[in-house]
């Protein structure tokens, strides 16, 4: 049985094909068509496709990382330096998902002719601002006139001597989550709605914060077996985790935290319903082994002032599964599907 | 004196802004200004913005390139597959512009929906087939659906123990191209005019040959002062190495070698100005001391099976300009302008 969502997700989510085994999808099945016979190790490459980034030899992490106007915001959602650092915000995620050390970003902007004096330079102000706020210097990168949407494409690049990737976990480990889940889709869910979000929504959204120190804080304490940033949804990018383990993700719907913006948005399921397939968090999604985790919770909070939640556990199996109190449990679909349907 | 074109240039070119100092235009004030105050040195970056890659500490190469429907190609110009090849070809060209070894790409794809099933798995195969023809792995990637054109970016990566930059020249040292110029604008005039345009002009645009093996066999022999690859046309191309080494660029009108193809398109100054300003022709220009290459050629051209000129030199001064055998100069203004006008 799959559980049918309240309502489409708020928005369309980026699909990485950087993502093998992947969960299930039309668009999933397009991305392992399209990526064909190129797993096969190569020179100087540690992980190629299949993770939220490439490694080098020499622990050099690598994305890159799209943001499209009228697929993964709106135009007037958003300030111009908004776009920009949330676009910047997006790639560096990809770093803490491997615990990298971002080292500098790189910047495709194609943006339309008639208004490329005015956004470029506000757009690359937000790049840069969310850049330096996570010790990562600009690079380099590319302008070219668009004639349709505003488009960002940004490269993150980054250090992981010791990368955490999608697979690695066990069954019993338990799956943990930073900070709280679907503010962004709230805020996405009220402009969509002709509603002006609430503040803390609307930040969320403007400008998440990759969880950079969060991630290499974790990793330093040897505790991360596998790890994710939350881009499709707790429900997508937990499917990932268990398909790169060939497990079965077991989320209990009553510990997942939801963004306190996501709860004045609607009660109960509905606010569930966009912490679980929001997407576009930005947080850190990870498997430990059971009771490792436990112990940290306090000086986490101390030192960077999010929650860490213990949300569920890996099992035998395959999927996503939500797990109610009351014992009731049932498949998970999630992800936001570019190509098919997506209410299902 | 501005020399005026005998026609606007035949499609729009990519501009980057990783290139700083810049040649003169509209677009490259723009650039300066969304640049701003980033060049700063920053810890484990050994170049930043303003060659034709990064370069990290410990010799790694990175870049990023966009190619946009409509902006760099149009879709009924290319099959698919050669959309996929020509958008990884010229991003590996960056990495031969600084001598660099291809390690990999990631590729990301913004696909119209509609089309998606059918494009996305072609635009990869020719986007594969071009990597692997240089050596490069394809290391991941992302996929979008795009409300407008089909969008590629591609990031390269690769090493290079000692990279080449557009700075480093001296006066007096001599200008050389590889291979021949205008091909590409060739293929690109006789579409715009409604033609069929003829095998060779068809082949130098839809798969260009990024010059890698070439521009490390001219650095191991030591004779680079500087390197650019030639994206935005030859009289572009040779206004940024001359704003690099704040020097002029004198190129000898009649030294330019110019593509069978672009001669046949048309003759004279028709075939010379699609040379000179046609771009995307992916060849090296270089400055190296003089009487190093000379006796260099004939190995070279042995090897490559393409030419090997000496189309100029670099003097004091700035600006290129474009010397007659008659004696007679004018200064040349080059490159597309994606935000300003192209007719002066």
């Amino acid at each position: 049985m799959q559980v049918r969502r309240d309502q489409p997700p708020p928005f369309a989510h980026r699909a990485t094909f950087d993502r093998i085994p992947l969960g299930s999808g039309r668009e999933f099945d397009l991305i392992r068509t399209i990526i064909g016979d190129v797993v096969a190790p190569a020179p100087g490459v540690v992980v190629g496709p299949g993770d939220d980034c490439a490694i080098l030899d020499g622990g050099l992490a690598i994305s890159l990382d799209t943001s499209i106007e009228d697929v993964h915001f709106r135009g007037d959602w958003l300030r111009p330096d908004e776009i920009g650092y949330r676009a910047v915000a997006a790639a560096l995620s990809d770093l803490a998902a491997v615990a990298a050390q971002p080292i500098g970003i790189l910047v495709a902007l194609a943006v339309p002719a008639a208004r490329a004096t005015e956004l470029a330079p506000e757009l690359m102000r937000g790049a840069r601002a969310a850049a330096a706020a996570h010790g990562a210097a600009l690079l380099g990168g590319d302008l070219s006139g668009s004639p349709g949407p505003l488009m960002i494409d940004v490269a993150a690049i980054g250090r992981a001597d010791e990368p955490i990737l999608r697979r690695g976990a066990q069954v019993g480990d338990a799956l943990w989550v930073t900070g709280t889940l679907g503010g962004a889709a709230a805020a996405a869910g009220a402009w969509l709605a002709g509603r002006t979000p609430d503040a803390d929504a609307r930040q969320a959204f403007a400008r998440p914060a990759p969880r950079l120190r969060e991630a290499r804080w974790l990793a330093a304490r040897g505790v991360l077996r596998a790890m994710i940033d939350l881009s499709d949804g707790l429900a997508g990018d937990a499917g990932h985790i268990a398909a790169a383990n060939t497990l079965r993700a077991v989320v209990e719907a009553e510990l997942v935290p939801v963004h306190p913006a996501a709860v004045r948005a609607g009660a109960g399921e509905r606010a569930r319903a966009l912490a679980l397939h929001g997407g576009e968090d930005y947080e850190l999604l990870f498997a430990a082994p059971p009771g490792t985790v436990d112990g940290l919770v306090t000086v986490f909070v101390d030192e960077f002032a999010i929650p860490l939640t213990r949300i569920g556990v890996l099992a035998e199996g395959a999927g996503v599964a939500l797990r109610h109190r009351d014992g009731t449990e049932a498949a998970l679909a999630g992800g936001y599907d570019h190509f098919g349907r997506n209410d299902t």
